[in-house]
């Protein structure tokens, strides 16, 4: 088979989740993590739809982008104006990207109902739009919008739809089954039947209303389409897109499509646990290929028949994508990647040493309980320092307490604080906007007059995460902090039952990493 | 097409699933749930493996059921014992159900390194136990585990393992992809191979681990099989089985096979609901068909197009699987939105009206504080009533404090609360994982007395969104909180500078919301 473009739109499509909501920030951490994966085409939103889209945009030409292309999202002009003077088409423009995606109604009865025109000016509007973006240098994606309820209700006027956006010069026509509700077999006919009659390449857009977005995906693979449209876990409006992440991992290890290199897909399921994690998204456990239980055997028959043969009901080898069988007690990748991560710490450790087996250990257990310490470096720092015995602490708290009170209305919290600094102790109270901005405010009362370097940091992200949400409000809880000074930005990560506890872990580490980095330089 | 015989096993396969434990009375509250539904065969157990089991089928024979045959389900004899003295046939046996299922190795691979026999003895323990069994009277189903992995590997043996079946008496072959590894290419080219060497009927056993799952069942119901086996809401080991709901749907409204009555299949979303209920996980809001989210539409033009023909944006009217359509007021939507809103929950309020336009700006500049009233239905209800003068608040609040403590690296948090209820005064306290479950536990035990009906409520999530994080620990942060009964499932929000004043917004709102309803369906 021929190669595959992987179109990612998590951060537009993905974006119309109920419950995600990206900053511009979010936005270009997952663009940078998409093209570390490979993916090649980013849609990275819709700037004529909104400022924020527009921003990202502008911000993103500052990344270097290695593997990926961005695309910019629109609409085909308004039928009252030029594709000079339409402000959609015109903000496509000024996103600055290579691609541009350009989406435009295939099917009458949008024609009629929503955009309330004719079939006629319709196609006039999608050859327009597309040559007006051609002639200035993009490549074009035709996005036709329900093309196949479109086709199902008049095969003629859809493809009439798609010859528009080829005679406009469209480089790619995508397929998209916005409602979600066809089913493999009517994808593949309908591809075969558009893949007899274009020469340009085809490109398929699922939603998962049925079910069946893998599957449709799939389905338009092996019936010609050569770029595959989808989110990062699904994610998306009512059901959700196309999962790119099992997609990906079918193409290559169903189909045989070498559409990233196998370095590449191991990364697969730190990428999905990422984006999970960016979106205050909790990470489906039974997620095909990259969830936790995606490979745990539970029950004594599967556990010894997977000991003696991991065929016996692993449908491909877990570690392909990156994840991990779950009964393994040791794994030797994992230390070797500790004794890089080790390395790059300049601390003294080989994968032969006694230490590196019971750091990897540890480590697992504290992933196993929630710590992630991808998204929190400079605790795995402090962490790998303090077991090894090379760091020695700033301070030593003597205890904290908040008392948080509602009287008529009016909420205070205020937290006192005892710490010891060598010999010193420091005791003093704040008040917050609630118990934690209360302790932050405290400990740094108390420590500031010892290590006045404290006042150029400060923090720039808060991040609370329930785990097991189950649970409730007696889940544990994970807390991110991502704090700053003028050279450096560094993350810190705290785990409990108790967010108070959680939230004392990471501002610790937060400071204990600003006053270790400033030693070092000194040094 | 022909009749499909629906036949679950939540009850024996979902059971696998990491974090569901069911007790004898869930196992039969679920079975008279499915009866009801009209599903044909349930499958309950494997009384051979475990005592609780053989419990559910001895109880089980008090059932009255109108549609359902139940099924026991157990392995092949074993080679070193006679059928009649093999101890897992016999408990077959004493299950006492019309239908039996039997399953057996179809895969070389599975014979020789787990069942460590000759491929010979294989195909007599197949032909032997089914003929047993036949023989006293019962429905055989055949379960032929691993079947395509086997036909993949050795296509002879497989179907051997088939005709001994089928030569022991089989009613049923049900082709398994037990590892979830195919695509459904494959299990149409394998079905219909099989569909020409047998005229037994066909079933189709599938697993999600490639996210196809429910792909592969319509394929091989596509290629001729009569029997679709799955779980409810997908449950099972690993990534799960296909989702007997999806399937059920797409059968009757995607293929238009007559496989349950109309008025049945609108009972399909309360029976998803109902059985995630007794299985204590949260209920997928993005689960096709039956998902709260499922029909959720956002954003002007969707929402727009949506009310002019819901054909636009909707692959079905969701009311034919007893879902309802729900319009997301958010910033993004307009006034017809609100009305369309106002109108569900039967509150006069029309787009003329002054209340209308006063509304949509309170709704508004709530939104632009962070309330996120798309995810929160259950304070948007209140939020409405309240200001609309048609709620009585349950209870009002004299004051609460929390106080937590850190002393010797131990945290503790203890709530103390003062509500009133009428004229009633109850003061009490409560320790707690942290200081909002703190709080949680005292407004529960203090309401208790009050409203014994909450105790039939409990909380399903619990999520913490910090908005603006630059603020960092001085952040706005957004508490979601999602709630269910053994009926309903409603989320409620708030949103303040400080965690616990937004937590305690949203605990309010989910106890007013469940004593609203329940007031609500007394009336």
């Amino acid at each position: 088979m021929p190669q595959i473009e992987l179109y990612d739109t998590t951060l537009r499509d993905g974006a119309q989740t109920e419950g995600i909501s990206y900053s511009v920030q979010d936005k270009l951490r997952i663009t940078e993590q998409l093209d570390a994966l490979g993916v090649h085409t980013i849609e990275g939103g819709w700037p004529g739809s909104n400022p924020k889209d527009a921003e990202f945009f502008r911000k993103a030409r500052r990344l270097t982008l290695r593997s990926s292309a961005l695309a910019a999202f629109g609409s085909t002009r308004r039928a009252s104006v030029s594709a000079a003077k339409d402000p959609n088409l015109r903000a496509l423009l000024a996103a600055e990207t290579p691609v541009v995606t350009l989406f435009g109604k295939s099917w009458d009865l949008h024609v009629r109902d929503v955009l309330k025109t004719s079939l006629e000016e319709n196609l006039r509007l999608i050859e327009e739009s597309v040559a007006w973006l051609k002639r200035r240098g993009r490549r074009v994606v035709y996005d036709a919008e329900h093309f196949f309820d479109g086709y199902r209700d008049d095969p003629d006027y859809a493809l009439r739809t798609l010859q528009a956006a080829v005679d406009g010069g469209a480089d790619t026509l995508a397929l998209c089954d916005t409602n979600g509700g066809s089913l493999p077999s009517q994808v593949t006919e309908t591809t075969r039947a558009v893949q007899q009659r274009f020469s340009t390449p085809l490109g398929i857009h699922a939603h998962n209303d049925s079910d069946l977005a893998a599957a449709n995906s799939v389905a338009a693979v092996q019936a010609g389409c050569r770029q595959v449209q989808g989110t990062v876990n699904g994610y998306g409006e009512r059901c959700g897109n196309a999962n790119l992440v099992s997609l990906i991992a079918i193409l290559k290890l169903k189909l045989g499509i070498d559409c990233l290199p196998d370095a590449k897909l191991k990364e697969l399921t730190e990428v999905s646990r990422f984006v999970a994690e960016v979106s205050n998204m909790a990470h489906d456990a039974h997620q095909p290929f990259v969830g936790e239980t995606a490979f745990a055997h539970k029950g004594g028959v599967h556990v010894n028949a997977v000991m003696k043969n991991p065929r016996t009901y692993e449908h491909l080898e877990p570690g392909l994508v990156g994840n991990q069988r779950r009964i393994l007690v040791s794994e030797l990748s994992g230390r070797s990647s500790l004794v890089f991560k080790a390395k790059g710490l300049a601390l003294d450790l080989t994968k032969e040493t006694p230490q590196a087996k019971r750091l990897l250990k540890l480590l697992q257990q504290l992933e196993h309980r929630g710590y992630h310490f991808e998204a929190a470096e400079g605790s795995l720092e402090l962490l790998l320092k303090r077991q090894l015995k090379q760091f020695k602490p700033f301070f030593t708290l003597g205890g904290f307490r908040i008392i948080i009170e509602k009287r008529d209305r009016k909420l205070t919290s205020e937290a006192t604080i005892k710490v010891h600094v060598n010999k010193a102790t420091e005791q003093t109270a704040a008040e917050g906007d609630g118990p934690v901005n209360a302790l932050d405010n405290a400990i740094r009362k108390a420590l500031l007059k010892f290590y006045p370097a404290l006042s150029e940091m400060h923090l720039t992200d808060f991040k609370v995460r329930v785990l097991d949400e189950k649970a409730a409000t007696a889940a544990r809880v994970r807390v991110l902090i991502q704090s700053q000074d003028a050279h450096d930005s560094w993350g810190t990560i705290g785990v409990s039952e108790n967010i108070i506890e959680a939230s004392w872990q990471a501002l610790v580490d937060s400071i204990e990493y600003k006053l270790l980095k400033d030693q070092a330089k000194r040094a």
